[in-house]
């Protein structure tokens, strides 16, 4: 079999393949490759001693100067000269000068594909603490948002905290700072209500009403561990009208379903099938008219790990089913722009042995007095 | 001449040249392209309707259905048949698995190997305003962590805020939440006391100690409009030894001595290096030992946009002069594994016009009672 030389480039914060295979982030770009059973980062000056401090296990951290300076296609000619190999693999995403400038060097360069790391899919006991962890905070930060709701007073449509009137941004605020004294970073909380939660990536703006869904959703990440946590809730303050209220009771019926197909050799696409047919039996119907997208229109779910989208999908593109180890969102919604939107988000890991765990510890209730 | 296809493909988030083209910014990556003078976004179902929303002026927002589907090899080859035209020009980082599946379709494809959009280097008035806006946050930060320390007491070697030890954690998730409360985003603030600060890159943890020098770097970004700030000060909490105060006062020379070199025509290299002579005259010499880099051992500025490192530079290695219109920090610091760190960063405004306007606002001392 041919030897191929993996290399990598990027940051830990933007690259999470290398920050999974190295160990290390960093906040500028960095080039990684391993050969045979040698694994090394090449650090900048600047970055080489924090690169030693939090390399993994059995990955050499080296200096640019050790690899011909700080010219990328100069360090990559001096590995090649190193392993005395020429052949390399990249990532699907390699920046295509870096390649064109290999191939004229006569070194041949390959794409992956699929996921360069595979295995990163199926979480360690240590992965799946650390997504907890942020989980953790992110149901810290809506605990606290549910506690300023309970704490409003409704005058007319609009919920007064504080003497002011309550706005998405005072909300995400005060989630995101409960967030950060859990030493998670919080990353663009959707709180959005109204008719602003029928469109569901639209993060609220402006007044919050009153007796309306408010989606929240809130994804921190730990800038320690790079992991992420997920979790969305839909509450009302005041009272739910009647259609919210079906949505609400048929999203969840939808959710807890889900949940309980999350088993080894489940394919993703069936388990979102199944989940349009609960809501379609409770007459609620997905589609498209001028007004843009109504009912069930975005995948069930997805990994959740070093990326806050990863492998594998429950989607109906997905084509693959659950081996065990994963740790995926299961998250239901329902968005009409005639009342908004309602979304549920539990996250699950289905063990190696195929035990499905909900790692997540919100309550779930739709009124808040 | 030739006419080509300038193709990004990238979400909002990890690509600011699609941001910048286009004014949208999505989680998930979305094509963009540009073919004579017409400019279209292709967005997915689920962004279409932000899309439309936030585009800029002149910025078609089409579907993926109207481009041969979700496939991202269907729609270019679809984008390359309605404009007639099988040259497309990408920046240096595209993705390479993409480019080759282009190639194989008989599509060329020309990696740029400068910035796509040179015309981001120079700012107009909206983006400084921008800029500013986020560097308020930063500044409101930094004066919450101000209050903090005033507000501690020292007992012995540390700081006793509200009944506990201050740490760097507890001081960061302060600075953080007051920007959150000015609707910015933190991300990565350091608060890195006595000998962690003589690392730059390293973010703090652990008890904060008193009468040691306290680095910290705040660089909000604006959820709303993609740009960043950028602010670094220096204190004591209570009385700095003598070498952090001579520290103090050459940083703080060779800062005001930069920024009166930010002039049309000024080369960046040469700035970086009028700072190094500063340093030097005060006896402050830059260096590496057997314990890892000191002294003055990173580049002085850089541009600050819808990127937080972007051209120019303001370094040894920079090869350009600046040409007016160029947002930059001015960031000296002095690192010591004996003592710790230093460092003062401002952000400079040159205007078209060669007026050079400091955008900061943070006061200036070292120590805090």
């Amino acid at each position: 079999m041919k030897n191929f030389i993996r290399l990598l480039i990027g940051s830990g914060e933007n690259c999470s393949d290398i920050r999974y295979a190295s160990g290390i982030s960093t906040p500028d770009d960095f080039i990684y490759f391993e050969y045979n059973n040698e694994k090394y980062a090449i650090l900048s000056a600047l970055e080489i001693d924090r690169g030693r401090s939090c390399a993994k296990n059995g990955v050499n951290v080296a200096s640019e100067a050790d690899f011909g300076g700080i010219s990328r296609i100069n360090i990559i000619n001096t590995i090649a000269g190193k392993c005395r190999c020429n052949d390399f693999t990249v990532p699907d995403n390699f920046p295509l000068g870096l390649a064109d400038q290999m191939r004229a060097s006569g070194l041949t360069v390959t794409p992956e594909a699929n996921s360069f790391y595979p295995e990163r899919e199926f979480k360690t006991t240590d992965e799946v603490k650390a997504i907890t962890a942020a989980l953790r905070a992110a149901e810290a930060g809506l605990a606290k948002a549910i506690e300023v709701l309970r704490a409003g007073d409704i005058y007319k449509d609009q919920i007064i905290y504080n003497g002011q009137i309550l706005t998405s941004e005072m909300l995400r605020a005060e989630i995101d700072s409960e967030i950060l004294h859990h030493n998670m970073l919080p990353t663009g909380t959707i709180c959005a209500g109204g008719i602003q939660g029928s469109q569901p990536h639209n993060a609220g703006s402006g007044p919050l009403k009153a007796n309306a869904p408010i989606v929240m959703d809130i994804f921190p990440r730990s800038p320690a561990t790079g992991y992420w946590g997920d979790l969305t809730r839909t509450v009302v303050k005041g009272k739910a009208s009647d259609i919210v209220r079906r949505a609400y009771d048929a999203v969840f019926e939808a959710r807890e379903y889900a949940k309980s197909l999350i088993k080894i050799g489940t394919y993703g696409a069936l388990i979102h099938c199944a989940v349009e047919g609960i809501l379609e039996k409770h007459h609620f119907f997905t589609g498209a008219n001028e007004q843009g997208q109504f009912g069930f229109f975005h995948g069930l779910g997805h990994g959740v790990g070093l990326d806050i989208h990863e492998f594998p999908r429950l989607s109906p593109r997905s084509r693959s089913a659950l081996k065990g180890g994963e740790v995926v969102t299961v998250e239901p919604g329902l968005y009409y722009p005639e009342w908004g939107g309602i979304r549920l988000e539990d996250l699950i890991y289905l063990t190696a042995d195929g035990e499905s765990v909900c790692l997540t510890a919100a309550p779930d209730f739709l009124e808040i007095d």
